[in-house]
């Protein structure tokens, strides 16, 4: 009696479902305890041809999909709880589900995110993931954009600029000679998850890097109600981006503008920041303060070292 | 320095977002209170030219995509508490976009279902959107499809079939003398919400018909461990369904496993079936008794009413 659809689900997906709130993946729904605490809801997509490539690994696009959600999640200050999949699927490709499957459960297991439910569905079109993924965070605690105040520190986790590299390269646009780490940045982001408590427990206003540094500093003080100044040379760059950088390949534009970083973006007072980098330290997370809030209502200012302002001609990649 | 995109969710979806939860959509994520009670969660995508229509009405469009989730929750005994929505949109059309956004505004308010947050992304492929739902029950409460007893009473609500023989009226492979009541059917599901309390007094196990009440009603029995007999004399069938099945246009099967139904399926001790049914009664829903749960294993059988049996070639959509 089981519709292939049925039996795509029991053989690749069901089997990742452990959690009793997923039944298996045997019912309609699923049940996700609160335990009095706030949940936390995030839903992010990732389409074929644009947040991923056709020939990408599968296990990394199972990743990216649900790593995605877990950055956010890691940005407002709450731990995962578990997720829901839409997967759209154009043909049913024992190999690539199988691969899928696999790099979705190792992902399960190391954010200790339960998959609880989904829909398999088929498309004429694209391939897509839809994941909406829960958080747990004690009641009334989580961390929103609003919140920068003036004289706040800046503070970015991890490396900017990566991502955007990778694709680059990928899409045969850059070259570098160590393009590896950044192929592997694009197709799989490290979410933060080690840091939703530090950020919690010291973070004004927060949120995680997508679409761009420049622009999603940009959000965070509109809605703050607040500027900032960044300092490019403070900015974190791994070797191979600052290798480009210093030998003019690229500017401070193409680390800053162009997204999928998934990285923390968040602001504390400066008593703050001691007792925030002894946490991030002990998660084994890099941090690095890159500028200050300030009082204006314009778009974040990027300065040089000299306090010469760079002018970026676009802030954040846009779908439209 | 708002993106389009930003411009579009602020232009057509933060007016929706009115729970304080959803912060305006100027977060990352969305805050859902869980108050002490179990939260359900369901997600359900549609896709264009699978699900839907390339020329139905935007607002039918986003109707679907609510109401088909929130069918799940009704079924489920939950009752619906907010909902995220993913948009993978081909163009930025706005006169669509508006009509979306209405229709959906309306379901909002009709479903006391509050817009929680969302995505919206670029995809070169066919339109789709993906729900996920949330709904509230009280802690452990939720009704599964497993528990259906041997002698338990079948029970469906509304009328069986109408959308699948609206979506073949559509496509023009059927014809009918009274067609909008079936396309309208196809187009816009009627969930169940206003009988949840009632299946989760009643109900031993529950599920929304989506497939194709065969199909579906296998699926309960199969993880309930039990079978069914169902007569087809006592489907509830609309006029023109009726029409068609006594003219011999069509037969049983293309009622039964056709699918779109979102109808309530469920199963109770005849001693709850008064009341059910007066609970029905008092919501404004139609519910009809088709059958029995029997001992077995196997599929349900569907017999005329002289018993003997109806033979099914397929039992609902599967989607490869």
């Amino acid at each position: 009696m089981a519709s292939n659809e049925d039996s795509l689900i029991s053989r690749y997906f069901a089997p990742l479902a452990t959690d009793p709130g997923a039944f298996g993946l045997r019912d309609d729904a699923a049940v996700l305890k609160a335990a009095g605490e706030d949940i936390v809801v995030n839903t992010d997509a990732i389409v074929e041809g644009v947040h991923f490539l056709p020939d990408d690994p599968p296990d990394t696009i199972a990743r990216k999909a649900l790593r995605t959600n877990l950055s956010d999640l890691a940005a407002k200050g709450a731990v995962p709880a578990g997720f829901v999949l839409t997967l759209a699927l154009k043909v049913q490709d024992e190999a690539w589900l199988a691969e899928f499957a696999r790099g979705l459960g190792e992902d399960i297991a190391e954010f200790d995110c339960p998959l609880l439910g989904g829909d398999t569905v088929s498309t004429p079109g694209p391939l897509m993931i839809s994941v909406t993924a829960f958080g747990r965070i004690p009641e009334g605690r989580i961390v929103r954009r609003a919140g920068a105040q003036m004289g706040d520190l800046i503070v970015v986790t991890g490396s900017i600029g990566d991502a955007a590299l990778g694709l680059a390269v990928l899409q045969g646009r850059l070259a570098s000679s160590n393009e590896d780490p950044l192929i592997e940045r694009y197709r799989v982001p490290q979410p933060r998850c080690a840091l939703a408590r530090a950020v919690r427990d010291h973070a004004t206003a927060s949120m995680d890097v997508s679409d761009g540094l420049a622009g999603d500093l940009a959000k965070l003080c509109a809605v703050s109600g607040v500027s900032a100044v960044v300092e490019t040379a403070m900015l974190p760059l791994s070797a191979p981006a600052g290798a480009l950088l210093d030998a003019g390949m690229i500017g401070y534009e193409a680390l800053v503008a162009g997204g999928d970083d998934y990285e923390i973006l968040c602001t504390m007072p400066e008593e703050r920041l001691a007792s925030f980098m002894a946490q991030a330290d002990e998660a084994g997370v890099a941090a690095a303060v890159i500028g200050e809030i300030v009082a204006g209502e314009g778009p974040p200012r990027f300065v040089d070292a000299a306090g010469g302002e760079i002018v970026l001609k676009r802030h954040s990649y846009s779908h439209f």
